[in-house]
């Protein structure tokens, strides 16, 4: 990077318990979270962040490994989007999505500029979810088909077409089991639904099964394959060589939409503009959010394809939103892109993944044997965690809370502790930081990683042997 | 109003066709508009706006009759909106839902103030759409059942549930007849569905009408009634006196959630805080968007009841958003809010409803055959255009486009003209400038609305038959 504005980052400011606890006696009055048990909870009060930390009234200050919802890619503050957005507000904050409005159509250029393809037209959202409805909607109208197939093994938001699509346990509560909705297994080598044993057999396999699985569903139903590029709350899954390219074949073959959700992938997550980048392919759709912007503004979006875009010259497109193409919001993506490209941020990303994260994240599984696997690029990275790594049961079980999920709470309180904000989501933790995240702080970060590991060790089979052992004596 | 900055309007700056060129060229290029056929439309591009105004790069300025969307309720660029946007980019962009954050709670608490009842947990969304999303998942979740009952005139969002609730001829092209939902007949005395022939009997049947769609549906299985407070862009429907409270009553008795739709309706439109407040009716959940914060920021939400909240008190909360609470839009609705409260914006719309729009519009549809009937409060008001006042017949057929929908058309091109932006939709023009609106910018508007009814007028029976006697003259 030319600049590194997130090493510059401030003391943190002086401590101020007594505001903490007043804004945390606000908000249990009146906030209602997301994705929780409102009595359960105990929300930290957080009073700011720049670059790659934030801090609370208490005079902690984390080191922000989880890039809040994994969207910050620009770091916290960064005062060039900072900037743009006061000169935006200063002149027009919204104006409806009929208009043309400057910023909304310089937004559109900068990532058609950077999308794979021709996907060169640009519908705005106010964030992923909403952005994945547009995407199967387009498909759907597109094809004059219903079906929408994604991966068990997937996150692509909470509202009624995505939450169905998606393929985690967050689904559950939400499915009504009739959104036209397929699931399937994508390719996951090291815990193979298909008993491949190297990399080309897991990608084979699971080819032929997404084959077999649109043969028997009937080709001719299947609207639109959803992937996610990298596939990331559900376990930074990167796909074999040769993944993509196959599904892009087979929708091809039977005309069907092939859409990329980048959400959580693209924007420098992964070293490249798009995660598509790194596998030479090029779907009809993209869907983006998070770091299109770093969220500083709520903005997602779906890039299309000249082909689903043709579709509706004619024919008026079936769908909208208040705020599609939200000025404000633009705003601030032509910032973070520019800034992202003037301060070589994407590249390195990719340089820290490869030369910082990567290597010391394979020293550190070396030495702790609750790491099953570390698997990643850019600044996406897991560490899958297990009981034993003969067996590669998981540490703790799919979707525990409480006691069953005490292994991986104690490992996220160490990180805490240490000045780390940890991402942790079932037996796995992300190490997602900033795409600025300097090589200083990366280093800092995996320390306390590292020591705080040791409380995922504890409950290994190895640690139960040397219990034994030592009783044995 | 204590200030009136929206009478401040500066001066139209200068024209500047080649820059308004370059944008549209911009936008023609890489912008995908919402419900819009791509190659059919011609965005006009707009430089900048202020209170009640907003103006292109050709020198025309546009009185705002639309609110954009009916959204900016503050006007545009109102300066108190503008600061604290601009002192909380510089403050605090984004935080995770997770986090206690001072502006998110103060957003909270000063819109659980304004709610009726015990309304009192807000969860926050990006706009209208997800609000409806999380209300209906909210009422599913709460009541263990699985159905949806909503009006055929109304509007609630382009998301998966929200579209498949939404009744009017947005939901056609992405109505997947699985999602749980049964629409039925709202009360509408103008075009009674009940053969009614005043207000009293027209709220007696639709409630009967409504009782009985719910014992054959199953009381068992309705989770919810989803209805705008006044129904927004399917017409501008005022419930008769009786007709919430008896939802309200049928809801209670079958254990139904009551959630009131005021995404449109909210936030002064109708010179209240809600529209609610009207009718003296406390719904289980109200879904807010637009005017919260007059769309400065993406931003919407669910103020939800004590009952409802403390099912999800042990319980997760089966949703979220990445952007939740997000910082930057609550600092703007706790700035819009207060500033509304500080101006007297609520009650001004209120008195220019009562003592300028409605007075004038009843007084223009005196004097023209188009015009079947006025209806509204505050800044909230329909004109619903026929072609007979006898028979009612709409000037323009439903959901017509091309030259069927020509009348409308020249309507609103005369608008145009005249320097007033409308708002139309079918065989109505709305009439919904900013609650801000002077009586001098209202009169000035409602006299462009006044001429340009003619093109309407010309439309009708009576300018048929006028033309009938002149030929035969
Ligand atoms: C891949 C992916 N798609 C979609 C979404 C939903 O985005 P949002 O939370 O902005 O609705 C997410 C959020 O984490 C995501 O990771
Ligand atoms: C009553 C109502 N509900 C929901 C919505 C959807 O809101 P959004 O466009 O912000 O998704 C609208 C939008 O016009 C609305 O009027």
């Amino acid at each position: 990077m030319t600049t590194t504005h997130s090493a510059h980052s401030a003391e943190t400011p002086a401590p101020d318990p007594a505001a903490g606890a007043a804004v945390k006696a606000a908000d249990r009055a009146h906030v209602f979270h997301s994705w929780s048990a409102q009595g359960l909870i105990d929300p930290l009060p957080i009073a700011g962040g720049e670059g790659s930390y934030f801090w609370d009234y208490e005079g902690n200050r984390y080191l922000d490994f989880a890039s809040q919802l994994v969207n910050t890619n620009i770091g916290h503050q960064h005062p060039k989007v900072v900037a743009a957005i006061q000169e935006q507000a200063g002149r027009m904050c919204t104006m409806a999505p009929g208009f043309a409005v400057d910023v909304r159509a310089e937004a559109a250029r900068l990532i058609a500029e950077r999308t794979p393809g021709d996907l060169d037209k640009i519908f705005f959202t106010n964030g992923g979810a909403e952005a994945v409805e547009h995407a199967v909607r387009m498909a759907r109208v597109h094809t004059g088909r219903p079906k929408i197939l994604s991966t068990y093994r997937s996150y692509h938001g909470a509202t009624g077409a995505a939450i169905n699509i998606t393929g985690d346990a967050r689904r559950w509560p939400s499915d009504n089991g009739t959104a036209g909705v397929v699931h399937f297994f994508g390719p996951h080598a090291y815990r193979s639904h298909f008993y491949a044993e190297t990399e080309e057999q897991e990608c084979e396999r699971a080819l032929a099964h997404l084959e077999e699985t649109i043969a028997f569903e009937g080709p001719q139903t299947v609207a639109a394959v959803v992937l996610e590029t990298v596939v990331g709350t559900a376990g930074i899954l990167v796909p074999p060589p040769g993944y993509l390219a196959g599904v892009r074949e087979i929708c091809d073959r039977h005309g069907i939409v092939f859409v990329l959700d980048e959400v959580m992938a693209g924007f420098g997550r992964t070293g490249a503009w798009f995660a598509a980048d790194h596998f030479d392919v090029v779907p009809d759709l993209i869907t983006f959010a998070k770091g299109v912007n770093s969220g500083y503004v709520p903005l997602g979006g779906v890039a299309i394809s000249g082909a689903v875009a043709a579709t509706f010259d004619q024919r008026p497109y079936p769908g909208g939103l208040t705020y599609s193409g939200h000025p404000l919001a633009c705003a601030s993506a032509v910032a973070t892109i520019n800034a992202m490209a003037e301060e070589g941020i994407v590249e390195h990303a990719a340089h820290i993944g490869e030369n910082v994260i990567g290597p010391a994240l394979r020293e550190i599984a070396e030495r702790h044997p609750s790491v099953g696997e570390v698997r990643g690029m850019g600044v996406f990275w897991a560490l899958d965690l297990v009981k034993d790594r003969a067996t590669r049961e998981p540490l703790v079980p799919y979707n525990a809370s409480g006691a069953a999920n005490a292994p991986m709470a104690a490992f996220a309180a160490a990180c805490k502790r240490g000045g780390v904000w940890p991402f942790v989501n079932m037996n796995r933790t992300h190490v997602v930081p900033p795409c600025t995240v300097t090589e200083a702080e990366a280093k800092e970060g995996l320390a306390v990683l590292d020591a705080a590991l040791n409380e995922a060790d504890a409950h290994t089979v190895d640690a139960a042997g040397a219990a034994t052992d030592a009783a044995r004596g």
